[in-house]
């Protein structure tokens, strides 16, 4: 067994948090930068993170997430906030971005660049904003690990209304739009009904298929 | 730095794959593992992933992804293939076989269980495809951790006809739709452009917000 492994079957979606443990800045940050080094389609990174813990921002939200406690009872609640739409100006800037940090420009990606322009233009907001999404989940999943391996409880949620979230956070402004939250603290082990349950997974040969 | 933050910064999305190095069954079956052990929305794992080794579907995906040599040359290629709908069938095995496996029935989670019948029903056969998606890239970050971590090249790739592939592979009549495909294996590092480029994300302070 890996440990990627173990903390993947160490971890659970924990339904208690202990709201008198926080999370220390360094651990937060290992969570977050495993999230920023995540790789995303084109190298776009269409997605940002807000890190809440401001109190009164925390009951809003949990008002419009089913009155879920973790909202307000985990030490930081992160909320994964994907981009409205893929606009060619996003794409300049991170195709640009890229052209400094590397101190050159390359024909096959400024090739690339047009053609990724064309591949947005022919594509609706709302499916330019679903692929954003997505690539979201991939920096849900580094964290989920980023957490485990650190000892830090964590809980995937899309049980809320995010055109409400958008409007407490002020997303729309941004032109992002939430997705996925992701309460990240230390689990009360006494009062979660959770924790002692056994984990389920389909059986692998119901998963996974070979074709050799 | 922590192990996961390394692993990170290790990986890149490879570009040119060794043909002749094969990745181990152990290796191979580690990364599996990780994404049957992602969690995943309501624990309905939306998706199946395929190994792909046969040399022949090889060949015709890459047809169909712009000719991406890392389709054929790498050791083995994955394909994550959501759900194309959430059906009350679907829904049903999942909270049935949990039931099973943790041998007995939860009222809590018999009435959740309804309250998601009701979401997936006032929702379009595309949304719950576009859910079901969602949860196939928390599994795609996941297994680059994992490949990562054991020292294996892997590169996420959506640059293909998503249609054709499930046409190559059978999988509308598995009523399976792929999302994303990620070749795994071994870097030929003198052949492949990228390797030697700086790694390219936004800073931090353009990709997290605090709200305190």
């Amino acid at each position: 067994m890996t440990d990627v492994i173990k903390h993947l079957n160490w971890r659970y979606a924990t339904k208690s948090f202990d709201a008198s443990q926080k999370l220390d800045e360094a651990k937060l940050n290992h969570i977050l930068e495993a999230i920023r080094l995540a790789p995303t389609s084109s190298g776009l990174q269409p997605f940002e993170v807000f890190v809440v813990k401001n109190p009164d921002l925390r009951a809003k939200i949990r008002e419009v997430a089913w009155g879920q406690p973790q909202v307000t009872d985990a030490s930081h609640l992160l909320v994964f906030a994907a981009w409205d739409n893929i606009t060619p100006e996003r794409i300049d800037a991170a195709f640009d971005y890229t052209n400094e940090v590397r101190g050159f420009v390359n024909e096959g990606w400024e090739a690339y660049r047009k053609q990724l322009h064309g591949i947005i233009a022919a594509r609706t907001e709302q499916a330019n904003f679903d692929a954003a999404a997505r690539q979201a989940y991939i920096g849900l999943g580094v964290a989920l690990v980023a957490a485990a391996e650190q000892g830090v409880d964590s809980t995937p949620m899309e049980g809320f209304d995010p055109a409400a979230v958008d409007q407490i956070l002020g997303l729309k402004e941004r032109h992002l739009r939430s997705v996925v939250i992701l309460p990240v603290g230390y689990r009360k082990a006494d009062t979660d009904w959770l924790v002692n349950l056994k984990k389920v997974r389909r059986p692998h040969d119901k998963f996974v298929t070979e074709l050799n």
